[in-house]
Order: C-alpha cells, then sequence, then structure tokens
C-alpha cells in the first residue's frame, strides 16, 4: 500500500499557497512538519521529465523557518552544528547538518543569516523549533528561538532565471547560489534565494506574510505562461538522481553524519563550541559503522518504497536497508539510498535488493551514479 | 475540503497494528507523530455509537513515548511541568502538561513513572524528545533520553473491563483509574494503564516489542467477540462531548495553561524548580487573555471543521476562533472548543460563529455541556 486518505483538521496546518495548489489539480499529498505538502499533479514521471526541461512552482510552505535572535544567535547555531557559521555572511545560506552530543542527526537545515545576530533555520521534518528552544534555554542563552510567519515558494527548473529575472529583475541573475537578497514581490517583502530541493536549478522565496500567497503565486503563474510554468513539487526521482538525501528517511537520529556522508558541511576543527564535537571526533577515529551509499538496482521499475527492503550480500546475509527509491528514467534503472555495513559500502561492490520478496541484484555507484568514483 | 490523498513513504513510520487494521477496513487515517493513526472505519457517527456501548481496539502507536531515565530524571520531568511529580508513584500517571518558560503549551503527556529514576513521557504531536533532550543537555543533567520501542494499543469502552479480565485476569479489575501494572500479555511484557483518550473507560496496553503487534491485536479480537469488539480509534464525536483538548488544534505554544483550563494540572507552590514559575505566576495575577471554551452552537450538522471558523459578539466584533468541532447526537446539536477573549467567556454568553459563511448562534456552556455550571 503506497497511499492512504487523510482526514484533515486544523491540527494539520493549511499552506497559504493551498487555495492555488487546489484550483490547479493537485491530487496527492503528504504531511511535513504539521503541514500540507502538495507532491502530485500528473505523476512523479511526469513531473519529473517537465522539471528538467521547463520551470515549475512548488508550494514548499512546510520548510518552516525557526528564527534565532539575539547577542548569543551565533554562539548558539555554532554549538548545534559540526559546521562553521561565524564566517556564513548576512545574505548567505549554509546547509547545516544539526547533530545532538552523540552525534545524532536533529535535522539538515539551511541556515540563513539575515544579520550578524539574526540566523533563521530553514528545517526539514522534525521539531528543530523546540530542539533549539530547549538549548538555549538549558544553556541560559540569551536569544529568542521561534517560528516566524514565513512560508517559501520554490521556482525550479532550467527556466526559473529566465522567469524570476522577469518578474523580480535582471539582478537576479547575479545572486550566486546560496545566497539571497531582500526584495519586494508582488507588493511584500522577501527574501529571495537562489536554492531549492532540485538540482535543476532555482530559487526559493521566503513569503514573510501568510495572507499573501495567492499574490505571490498569481503574479509568477502569469509571467510563466511563456516559459510553460506548471506547479510541481520536490520530486522523488529528481531528487535521487541528483543525490538530495530525505531526513526521516535517508537519516534520522540514529544516523551521524559521516553514516551521511556530510564531510563537506563538518569543520570539525573549527574553534566554536559545538556540542557534538568529541563524539565526532570519536567516531572519526574509525569511520561510521555504515553508510549511506547509492544503490543502483537491475531491472524493471519497483513498486514503491514503504517498508524496510533488506540489502543482502552475496551469501544472503543482511548487510543493510533501502531508504529511499525511484525508476529513473534517465538511467532506465531503479535508484535507490541505502544504509549497508561499511565493509560492504565501497563503490562497485555487488549485492542483492530483496524488495518485499522481488530480490535484484544492484551495485553499489558513486554519488554521481558512475559503476566508479573518479 | 476534509480529505485528502496521502502518498507514503519510509518518511511516515507504519504502526505495529497496521497489518490488522488494514484487514479490519480502515479507510481513513491521519498523521500523528510521523505515525500513521487509523481513525475511521465505518464513520466517526457510527464508532461513536459503538464506542458508548460496547468495547473497541484501537491502534494508537502514534501516541509515542519519551524515555527519561537517570539520576537526574525526577529534577527533568519537574523543570518541564508545573506539575508536582515528586509524589507521582512507582506504577502511576499523572496527565502533565509541559510549558516552556513563557508559559507556552510544548505538549499535554501523561507522564508514567516506571521506577524512582524513570519515567515515560506518552505525548501528543509534537517532538518532546526533542525538547527534553535539549534542556537536559543545556542544563548538564545526568540522564538518557530516548524515544523507546513501545505502541500502546487501547481497548476502550464500557466493556473493556469484561474485556481486558477475561485475557489478562481477574485481578485487572482493581486497576485505579491512571494507575498501571506490568504484565505478560500474548507473551510479551507490556505495561497496562487504566486510562485512554476517551471518556467510555479502558485500558491502554504499553507494547514493548514491535514485532509483536499482531499477536497483541489477534488475542484481543478473538477474546473480543462475545463482546461485540470492532475496531476504533480516537473519536472526534466522543471526545468533545467528554471534554478532551487536541495538543496542536485546541493547544498550541501560543496557549497558556491557564487559557486551556488545566489548573487542576499545576502545582504552581511545589518545592521543585519549574521552567514556567515566573510566567505562570504572572499571568496568575491578572488572569489569561483567553479561554478555551465549549461553546453550543444551535442547529444543524456544520460542515467539517477545516479553517478558523471566527466567534463573533452581538455587535459583530470577532472575539475568539473555534478550534475542534463535531455534530453530538447525544446533544443534537454542533458541540465545538473555541479560544475566547476572558471578558467574553462566561458560562451563559451568547456568541455567534461564522462558519466559513453560514452563521450560527451559540451559547458558551460549562465543562461537562450544561448551561450553567452548578
Amino acid at each position: 500500500m503506497s497511499k492512504m486518505t487523510m482526514l484533515l483538521s486544523r491540527r494539520l496546518r493549511p499552506s497559504p499557497f493551498e487555495q492555488r495548489v487546489l484550483e490547479h489539480g493537485a491530487t496527492e499529498f503528504t504531511l511535513y512538519n504539521k503541514m500540507i505538502l502538495p507532491l502530485i499533479y500528473s505523476s512523479y514521471a511526469e513531473q519529473y521529465t517537465h522539471l528538467c526541461e521547463h520551470v515549475q512552482i512548488w508550494d514548499v510552505a512546510c520548510e518552516r523557518q525557526v528564527e534565532i535572535v539575539g547577542p548569543d544567535a551565533l554562539k548558539l547555531v555554532e554549538l548545534i552544528t559540526p559546521r562553521e557559521m561565524g564566517s556564513c555572511a548576512i545574505g548567505q545560506c549554509k546547509y547545516a547538518p544539526l547533530c545532538d552530543e552523540n552525534g545524532g542527526i536533529i535535522n539538515d537545515p539551511i541556515a540563513l543569516r539575515l544579520a550578524e545576530d539574526r540566523f533563521w533555520l530553514s528545517i526539514a521534518d522534525s521539531d528543530v523549533n523546540l530542539w533549539v528552544k530547549g538549548i538555549a534555554y538549558g544553556r541560559g542563552f540569551d536569544v529568542k528561538v521561534f517560528e516566524p510567519d514565513v512560508s517559501p515558494l520554490a521556482i525550479q527548473g532550467p527556466k526559473a532565471n529566465d522567469l524570476v529575472a522577469d518578474v523580480v529583475g535582471e539582478h537576479t541573475r547575479d545572486i550566486k547560489f546560496f545566497w539571497f537578497t531582500d526584495e519586494i514581490i508582488a507588493g511584500t517583502p522577501v527574501k529571495l534565494a537562489r536554492s531549492g530541493w532540485s538540482g535543476q536549478g532555482g530559487f526559493e522565496i521566503y513569503l514573510q506574510d501568510s495572507s499573501k500567497g495567492n499574490d505571490l503565486w498569481d503574479l509568477f503563474w502569469e509571467a510563466g505562461k511563456k516559459y510553460n510554468l506548471q506547479p510541481g513539487a520536490p520530486n522523488l526521482i529528481e531528487r535521487i538522481e541528483t543525490g538530495l538525501k530525505s531526513y526521516g528517511a535517508d537519516m534520522t537520529i540514529d544516523s551521524d553524519p559521516f553514516e551521511a556522508g556530510f564531510e563537506s558541511y563538518m569543520d570539525l576543527d573549527k574553534d566554536a563550541e559545538y556540542m557534538c564535537r568529541e563524539a565526532l571526533a570519536e567516531i572519526a577515529k574509525t569511520g561510521p559503522e555504515k553508510r549511506l551509499v547509492n544503490l543502483f538496482i537491475e531491472g524493471e521499475k519497483l513498486a514503491d518504497l514503504r517498508s524496510d527492503w533488506s540489502v543482502l550480500n552475496g551469501s544472503g546475509d543482511h548487510i543493510g536497508v533501502v531508504t529511499s527509491q525511484a525508476y529513473s528514467p534517465r538511467y532506465e534503472a531503479n535508484l535507490a539510498f541505502a544504509i549497508v555495513d561499511a565493509a560492504h559500502a565501497d563503490v562497485g561492490n555487488t549485492v542483492k535488493v530483496d524488495a518485499e520478496g522481488v530480490v535484484r541484484d544492484a551495485t553499489i555507484r558513486d554519488a554521481r551514479w558512475r559503476e566508479a568514483a573518479n
């Protein structure tokens, strides 16, 4: 079973873009940070093809923000991530995995620096506000931590540059990857960041007034007609091809950042205090016990992943589990992420996958889906 | 719109009882603590009638546990709630709202004391593990905080006593309300608590091995046939009639425990340190600005509540919002909870409710739905 009928209630928060999403015929949804995230308008496969060729508008209001503001804001942000944050400029974003004192991953937000003493964490699916508030209280830090009224809308795809330049101005072409500017769009102040949960390029627009959702959507919708703009969503196929990991599926509090392959996002020798320093130093000595790998599974399209599919070695021993999976039209294979024992995690290793009784040959590939890293 | 199709993934955790839930024909679900909670097998109305007359088996595995264990466990539990916890006996449960340093409600768990230095918080829908872990880290407390493999199954309804006595033993009739015992049921150790999210009586069985879900379900299912056991779920109609509030709908981090009417669950003069002491003392001086009240809405069944319905005074001024609502067959009226300005919150006050354009007369009633408290 891969779908269920979800009964709504006020506990499950609507997005400021929900009216437009429904008018455009969204048919399948998920919940993310207790907010409704539209996923399907036609199908993942059709939306994938369109996303790689044109431009899409995504309701990603569920990417909630945790604002940290006050004299101790930087000290607090440094404390909760192994990434060095002091050098993050105002107007810059950094992908900053959060780890607890055991190295367990709490979330993998993008941090935006709004001012010397003010950050937003643009979060994946866990209550980071509670985590950060708890630590701030416990340490007696002089900060405020709260969820502001901020709802991102994403413009993604190869034509995103042209569309955003038309709507916001030619200067937006010069915004660098993972930087943002302050703009007024549809009469309302937003942050415009070159970022987004796809590898196709584009922007995330941080709407700061949830009453303006329709206005913002409509402006891009009208201007987007000449670029074949369609409504879309984070796309399972595209994000696996691109290598984007999903918190809660590909990593959890039981994962550490070495297992997750986050070496580029750790500055273990940074000067600032950070809570996972000792734990990560310990793991670094021997390497992690498991690794999140790219798994190329032969054969026709498999069923949707819901339960744990076992990864087996040649002798049939359980060596891991598949964490995400989709059939890729580009590679004509099932691409997956899997957490496997480190001893079996080398690129080129052949394994088997037991997909609820359907056993397939599979090979560990590198982060770009090549048979050997080079 | 009151329903959506939910696309499943490994991020949304299945329950150990899911196989049986689906075999019994559950049709509508929600997500709660990132876990699937089955709600509807026939309809709220039919399940309500059956719940009040017979006995039901509920998959409430989504009531996750946060375990707090170690020398500082009691100190930490005291810190996070205004309720006095030192007198909670081993084997006893206490409803213990959690409040932050501003008095904002973080969650409203039932705390179970398992040992002098070991508690479970059986939580509503927010990541309490992150909140408590963050505080424990920040304060340097000597405790472990984690989510154990524990999944509650509820047996609720007037015949629950007989069914549980048949399955577990006659001694279970003597378990007092909000106390629990250690039992072996279906060959697996559980905690058996007299508790549950209805006013019809019954038990919650804390399964401690998620591989035993079918065994536990099947044992009660077979024994329950003579009592007309049916699968059920927390019931919107019944819980509103009974006065049970839902975190995320009826109260949030923006509510305080005075607003929520939690006076019986606060011991503001307790000796132990607790983080909301100053904030609650301040609110106590003047009383809260708003109150969560029982609202009796005249007329035929209204639509399902999804958006904010305004509560208006006689002059048409906005004085509050409806937070939960259901049509009650017992009262032949729409019963609701609403957060209204304290000045308008007295029992007997007449107001109007704007239910997305349908305006109805309504009266504030007491906690037992009487026209005047007595």
